[in-house]
């Protein structure tokens, strides 16, 4: 199991959670630490939550799915956080609206950082006290609430990126960015069977989301799919070939949509001085980056460059099918950027691997042209955290692998991302199949 | 092959075309001949087309594709209708705005009524002319501006319901109501046995719309599905026990629509002076039909109703796979309550039939869980009817079967219909499964 | 008197209204008769009303506030029609939303037609069985009744120049225009002196609404008025030299909506296919025609062409006082081109009067630099009719004179029109001050 | 000349600014030092600016206006920071959007700081080289900077008490407030009679702002006057007697108003757990303060409190006429509870004065009848502070006196401060005439 992807088997001990629990919970604020107060507390569009927010939602939810069921002493370090820090659980209670969490000044960031240490201490307390019948009952719900941690890592670093991005003047989350000067390969194509596949993860003793099972089979004709993710350049073939002009490549909503907002290029493409195009990131306004990965484009973006291009995405099933087949998790080549590389930007895929694709589960998320939609005997988790996945199963497309803004430990060939089809502010691109 | 299906073998003659081209054309303005000039002329909603505009752009059709490729003499009614009557074909050039068709008084009724004319008279001397080439050519176009005049058939008496509805005093579309007394059965279930089908229709001497196809393999588990429809009255008990009140039963999306349009019930049911629910009908607003299927509800409320019943919608593949494993098309008992029967409104399904699941192909369009995506291999119709289909498969969710309003030898287990999960003026229903 | 302005005494008798009831009656059916059933049908925007609502509306007020309480017999046309065609009394009960009136295609134009005539019969009943005091204790009534209707000619003209206007086709309302070309005279200014003058009117024996008094002292400084409106050709000069384009000519509203909605010359004017500016009239596109004063524009448009001339807009207190001061309601040099004149567009001024300023009591409303608010002491009329006009009095700006579009007997020196400073579809054009 | 009012003498030397200038300054530091860098970043709504930006905005006026064309060696403490802090000076160049001010997270609050301590040393650099002409020549750009720093101490403190109010749990702006309870006195009215008064002031060596002249002479008739403004207490008795629920009370564009938004009462008043009216205040929640004036009410809610109370509002003419007829500027009695006061909130206008109407220059600012448009003979001052007032000038309603969070040194009679009619977020109430 290489260090990209996350099925590792749940532990039965306290032991082995602490010092995870310690390294998830530390990283969140190593993100968070690099801003100013205000920084942290805007909130750029209703899509984007604060940063001080994250800090204190992922917190809550230990609190409150953990701490208060089970820790006969403890006490909420303020009743009023089950409000201002409840994301969208109705069966836990009324809550501060979406839209207007950017509003809340106080608590000062300071004051959820200590509700963090509280937090942290009370956890601490709890995994002392357990023994292997509590952790047993409990993994599932611990596995749980640090994955959604790292989810909100990665989410908090594309609302920083959002909200830096709309100061006129483009100002830098970090001083400077670690050198990855690469060239990438001509694009290749990998052939898949047509066959019976079976896809997906049954609940074992292996953490998944509830959203990624049942397993099942799925009947797929013969497909190809690309050696890497499309790249800037590409792309850019697309734009200067009047790609954002031209309806015949687009969905009718996607068309609507980009005459409406009047998009000519990706989220964060802009025309320097000299007509160029330029790219705001976590060090401002940077020179594009030719070979490297498109990023923050929407489904309907990526959907027209496939009609541009004359091929077209892969279905989630296929793309799963197609990790699975090349066993892309356990090959070095296929090397993940994610956060840990510490690029927090796509980088090109290097030279061709004739063994398998590149990049699957790293450097952008691939929208794929699946909906989102419950697997065959989907369940969703019993309890309030049932709220977690299934509700919003409509409307959305799925995205696999794994960006280069995924925390550690959090990849899984199986994981399902989604966005509706006009978000881009995640760090989402795409790879054709035909 | 029952009169419910249209699966009939394309053509190779005129002579075989003309009568049929003169019911379908005589069936749009009967459907338009019991409203005055004013009720043909509103546009209730961005959604709605006016009436008048519905006669227009079905002939508009075939002379865009049709007259004027193929009849060189064929002279233009009017070269403004091809700005006035284009609906969204962007390769066919600039349109009227969509939500603006009702502003357009000019051309009168009168004048469209003299284009309809016009272009069949030029249609009959285009089949009067044709040799067996010639039809075998254009027979998939013919087909095409047959069908498409259907579905507009069943679009205008949408609209229009919609448009009278919003009258504040209820006005009738007809007078009089065929007499319809039934009760329905106890519901009951049809297994299927899991296993891999083959759904969808290859391209071949019959007719289907492109997004039908290619036929391809799918891989189902085990299911079973219901006899019928749910009904108003057991629609009406989700709405008493507090359905549209209950977070946990809806969609995020469609809780969120719920309450801020404040949706307490299915489209056209009103409370009546003494509490009791009324409908808007084509006679009129009448009492509820408590057996009859419910009808004019979105795919969120469909979707509630499942989750509060503690089952599913049905995938479009297990839907599909159930009317060809119970071969509803050839089965009388499956006898189908379209157009045709002139209700035009839902009936209750009578008695149990241990054969087949009931109403599967009239009544109510029924909503499944699957969302309108393209097929494997799917390749959109070349020229500027490849804007048929292809372009709205986003966003949207498939309904199938037919409905009440659904015009005669225009059904087919493999018809997709597409809607957005919120709209409701469709004859839309739903059939559960497990 | 002038034949241009309304101060008639009060009549007495029946017999002086009958003759004046029925004339005003016929005028609105002459105006509407020219359209078709689906012409009268149409809202084009939230502000305009459909003709056939206007010919039910008018009727209605008769009924209400004539017949129901007068005429012991009389029955209502239909009860359904208080709910329909009442406008915004608040006082008489609910009413059809004002933005939805487009959407009641029932009942349709004929039964409007039957209402209309119902309710003649009726008020000549009444007028046949009134005697003196009986019309002494109603005149103010019965001509509130006359001078609404009149006042609902002028938005039917209005209102269906923007109905017809939204077509793509420029149709028209009437085949030929009568022909007037004429040239105007170079601009003048006429001096008044500063002091206390009294304007408004007094409730007397004469017919005014309650906005146009009590009559008052105003204190006003020296101020000279232009000799005529501001032509077309003038205003163009203002468009080519940029004023569209420069912010400090413009209110700070004013600015952001001409950039929101990207205005940049008044409603109807187009760039014709060689560049030059055309405009749309009754008669369909037409040339612009340069000495006419300039119609439909907004009072940003007029105070931002004032702040480029270096003028200003009068106050009404000046527009009044000058009109009394040059006695322009009796001067036939001061001819008013109104409705009766036929042309129902506005006309060049013609040669210069060195006695008094042309064009004051016709051709455009002038719009003045004086927002819309009670005059000291003002009260409204009693009962539901005082929502006639006092509760408008606020956001919105005095217009004075009359236009092209005001019926015979309608126009007053007194007389206070009123609209948001951003609607522009009445026949509002401006006269300089300094 | 009393404490509450403003017209000094313009200052010849710079000695005389020093102090002045440092005060201002100051200031502006203080009411922000209560707050975190959160609390400063935020924007509640586009009318809101966050506080951080009102201190950017007040330092780049002087270093605009003063310092670049002043002092030779002047060097822009952060060229950005002239699009960042101009807020509507279009002659000045393109700048920040203003409803998205609270996106701005950098500059840091620290930086902001830093850039007043710059413009500061500056500004004494300036003073300390300025000779008599110097400051003769500038002197009402240096006081038009310091009104204008004033102006933006009391939006301070109006936006942060919007800020601070949409957290759920009215969060307080101090901890503790100044002890006031006091009654207040039967309403009384003072008589002015009628004439031909002189109003408004000319500029000559008092500053004054440009919208404060010419002045000029008003006819007025005969009016009275209330001794102290509308109270809690009574204006409850408005809202209990169903007064937001009675069209007839209300304009028509404030009736739309309240029912589309769900006003019941003032803003910042909320029912408490009891039932009864609580309100938020800097100090938190509290109970309502049955005696003092009613604070954060609309126009439309000031006229329909007049309307159901049988009265009127003050024009802006009858206003500063019964001010002067009764020199309340300089009556102790009439003791302004102004900034300088330290309560922050309204307080009862004690003991009846049988002298002189109370609070005119304090407490609350007091809605008139007058629209907000330009003086006869007005000019807008030259150059890019000609922005300053009169684009303003249409759409808007004055508001007279000044409130309990204006500077001292600010009021005067003459004062013409102007919202749009629906905006109550200033500290802004009511006094009846008759």
């Amino acid at each position: 199991m290489s260090p990209t992807t996350s099925q590792v088997y749940l532990p039965n001990t306290s032991s082995a959670y602490i010092n995870r629990y310690s390294e998830v919970r530390q990283r969140s604020e190593d993100i968070a630490g690099r801003l100013s107060p205000e920084d942290q507390q805007v909130q750029s569009m209703p899509d984007v939550s604060p940063t001080k927010w994250h800090l204190g939602h992922t917190t809550w939810f230990y609190e409150t799915f953990l701490l208060r069921p089970n820790l006969p002493d403890y006490r909420d370090f303020d009743p009023q956080f089950n409000f201002l820090f409840n994301s969208y659980y109705e069966a836990v209670g009324p809550r501060q609206l979406r839209a207007e969490r950017g509003l809340i000044t106080r608590p000062a960031l300071d004051e959820v950082l200590a509700y963090r240490a509280h937090v942290d201490q009370a956890m601490c307390e709890f995994f002392d006290a357990a023994d292997a019948d509590d952790i047993k009952e409990n993994c599932w719900l611990i596995e749980l609430g640090l994955h959604h941690e790292q989810q909100h890592q990665e989410l908090s670093l594309m609302d920083i990126k959002h909200v830096l991005s709309r100061n006129p003047f483009g100002p830098s989350y970090r001083k400077k960015e670690p050198a990855a000067v690469f060239t990438t390969h001509d694009l290749q194509w990998f052939d898949v069977p047509g066959g019976t596949y079976r896809i997906a993860q049954d609940a074992d003793d292996r953490f998944t989301f509830d959203n990624e099972g049942p397993a099942h089979n799925v009947a797929l004709a013969d497909f190809t799919i690309a050696s890497r993710c499309v790249t800037n350049g590409e792309f850019q073939a697309f734009v200067d070939d009047g790609g954002y002009a031209t309806p015949e490549f687009w969905h009718a909503d996607g068309w609507a949509l980009i005459r409406e907002q009047g998009w000519q290029a990706p989220l964060y493409w802009h025309r320097g001085g000299d007509g160029d195009w330029i790219e705001f990131t976590f060090a401002g306004l940077c020179p594009l980056y030719h070979d490297a990965p498109v990023c923050h484009v929407s489904f309907y973006e990526a959907a027209a460059y496939a009609a541009w291009a004359g091929k077209r995405l892969p279905t989630e099933a296929e793309w799963e099918t197609a990790a699975r087949y090349f066993d892309v998790a356990r090959r070095p080549g296929a090397g993940a950027n994610q956060m840990a590389s510490g690029y927090l930007r796509p980088i090109p895929a290097g030279d061709a691997d004739s063994q398998a694709p590149q990049g699957m589960l790293g450097d952008v998320w691939e929208w794929t042209e699946s909906a989102y939609l419950p697997y065959p005997g989907f369940k969703a988790a019993s309890g309030a955290v049932g709220e977690y996945n299934g509700k919003f199963m409509v409307n959305q497309m799925v995205l696999r692998g794994a960006s280069c803004a995924t925390a550690p430990g959090h990849a899984r060939v199986t994981y399902r991302n989604f966005f509706y089809p006009h978000q881009r502010w995640a760090f989402s691109g795409f790879r054709l199949a035909a």
